[in-house]
């Protein structure tokens, strides 16, 4: 069997771990390495991702590498907003390549950006590949795992999915990202920015309600920090007593006057009891929990390698993860 | 938009269940009933199937009737056995009707009949429409959802299923077929016949090995009696001291000398602490845990109702559950 080739585009931690999965894969030709940052460019692939050996893959400053090395499909994991890749998806779309994104606003782009949606869709199309946003969250924990547990009821009436990751175990820029170690003043300045907190709640509120075939009518969310009333410490970090530890992110969604969706998510270093749960008021009822939770920064990296194979047989276009085949590894 | 046309082939227990279901749905028509059953033919299907309404269509014995109907999908549910519903998929095709059928051998047939694989893939194709098999188990608990979980996956060594159905909530039919009441002597001969058990173990066995690239060596399975230590009654039936329960099915399978898939199936009368679970040894370990149970009958009718929408969508020919998106509810 012919492998797949695939280059990574963005060398940044998820796409430094995806390389390393990647190339251990028997049925994957990694293909070469893209990233802006000039202390990358020109290194080997391998030792910009603190590999032991090189690659013989020499990382690229620009996307026009792609007519040189016809990846089958890329990795792309370079940010989290639409507006800030779409140059960079395009780029790809006109090298001939299928998209597996990180970008948290792709999972589930239609209601945020209908215009990017119409554009990337018809661009893919015209050049014959299918582009996908996946990831842990969103793109499983709080969206897909939910909607697949729906499957086996005949009837559901309110969805909650509630997440709560010790950011402890977690790299570092995940634990900068939720303000470890901030003061609340800090946090409340961050939060009145509407840049700060976890994104992609909204895209899989957003999912879940479309599948459901809710119609939304209000969406509340709201963001609270996490205190710490004992010294916390990371590998990365203290937190004194008082500080921040992280997020409390709550997104309440109503349909017809009921609250149909609930999704909770706790990001805070030193959190106890970590899980993953999600309940359904339905028929029949079901409560589901993976105690410990989901190790975040693997099942990312897991989401986006594992979509591989699939977005290769999708059709033409942009796609979701409700459009793909359901999920599994790719080993 | 225009409504999805629904037929019932079979208006046993699941095919009632499904009627009852199908009769809500404000996106589907149901536009007719078959049975071979003489007692219920010619009588109404809202009659047959114990509502309190007649729906206004007669059920009809055979399939010629789908000439008249032209329903978008058929819901199947009759045998469990391939060699038995060939003629009725046959039928059923050649009338230009998907179907999603509940008989479990359907649901990953490849391995236990290529030749009819061909046949209904080739048949199913010439008349542009999907097929697809699926249900509770085989088609979610013990596969699909397995499945799933490993999405988020990097690495999966071990995959372990397990169920435990307290059975004296099921319907009666599901009671007596696990064996709820009869002796050990019965079980052993019972068990004997090869016909016995849980019939689809093997299918999601299968379907998951083969997602996985998983390599079957061998493939142990073992049925034993659970045995009543104190009496047991249920709505139906009573068991005494003694006797037996219901059954402990377990597969194990092996690759490359390594067990990579266990599965555990006790259906009895009085199981204590039912529940579906699943464990993944891999990167990340994933350890999830649905606290009662799936309870199979709803979610059989749940799982095929739900399918309707994805079949409609579905290349044509002989699909698994595999190929269609990550099943969710059709409400």
């Amino acid at each position: 069997m012919n492998r797949i080739r695939v280059a990574q585009f963005g060398l940044g931690p998820i796409g430094q771990a995806c390389v390393k999965v990647l190339a251990q894969k028997s049925g994957v030709e990694l293909v070469g390495g893209i990233d802006v940052d000039p202390q990358k460019i020109g290194k080997d692939v391998g030792e910009v991702c603190g590999m032991q050996k090189n690659l013989g893959l020499v990382v690229r400053g620009d996307a026009a590498a792609l007519a040189e090395w016809q990846p089958h499909v890329v990795l792309h994991t370079t940010l989290s907003f639409l507006d800030r890749v779409e140059d960079q998806l395009a780029m790809i779309i006109r090298g001939r390549a299928h998209i597996v994104s990180s970008t948290e606003e792709l999972f589930y782009p239609y209601q945020r950006n209908p215009e990017f949606c119409q554009r990337v869709d018809a661009l893919a199309k015209q050049h014959g590949v299918a582009i996908v946003g996946t990831g842990v969250n969103p793109g499983f924990s709080m969206d897909i795992l939910p909607l697949c547990l729906t499957g086996v009821c005949t009837e559901v009436k309110k969805i909650t999915a509630t997440r709560v990751v010790d950011a402890s175990k977690r790299r570092l820029p995940l634990q900068k990202k939720i303000g470890a170690g901030i003061t609340r003043k800090e946090f409340r300045e961050r939060a009145a920015t509407g840049t700060f907190g976890h994104i992609g709640l909204r895209e899989s509120a957003l999912a879940v309600m479309n599948a459901m075939s809710w119609p939304v009518d209000e969406i509340k969310e709201s963001l609270k920090p996490m205190i710490a009333d004992k010294r916390v410490k990371t590998p990365y970090l203290t937190v004194e007593p008082g500080q921040v530890t992280g997020i409390h992110q709550i997104m309440r969604v109503q349909s017809d006057g009921l609250e149909r969706l609930t999704l909770k998510l706790q990001m805070h270093v030193g959190a106890q009891k970590p899980h993953d749960s999600v309940e359904i008021v339905g028929n029949p009822p079901l409560s589901m929990r993976i105690e410990g939770g989901i190790f975040g920064d693997t099942a990312t990296i897991a989401a986006l390698v594992n979509s591989i194979p699939k977005i290769m047989k999708a059709q033409p276009g942009l796609r979701t993860m409700l459009d793909l085949p359901v999920p599994y590894a790719f080993l």
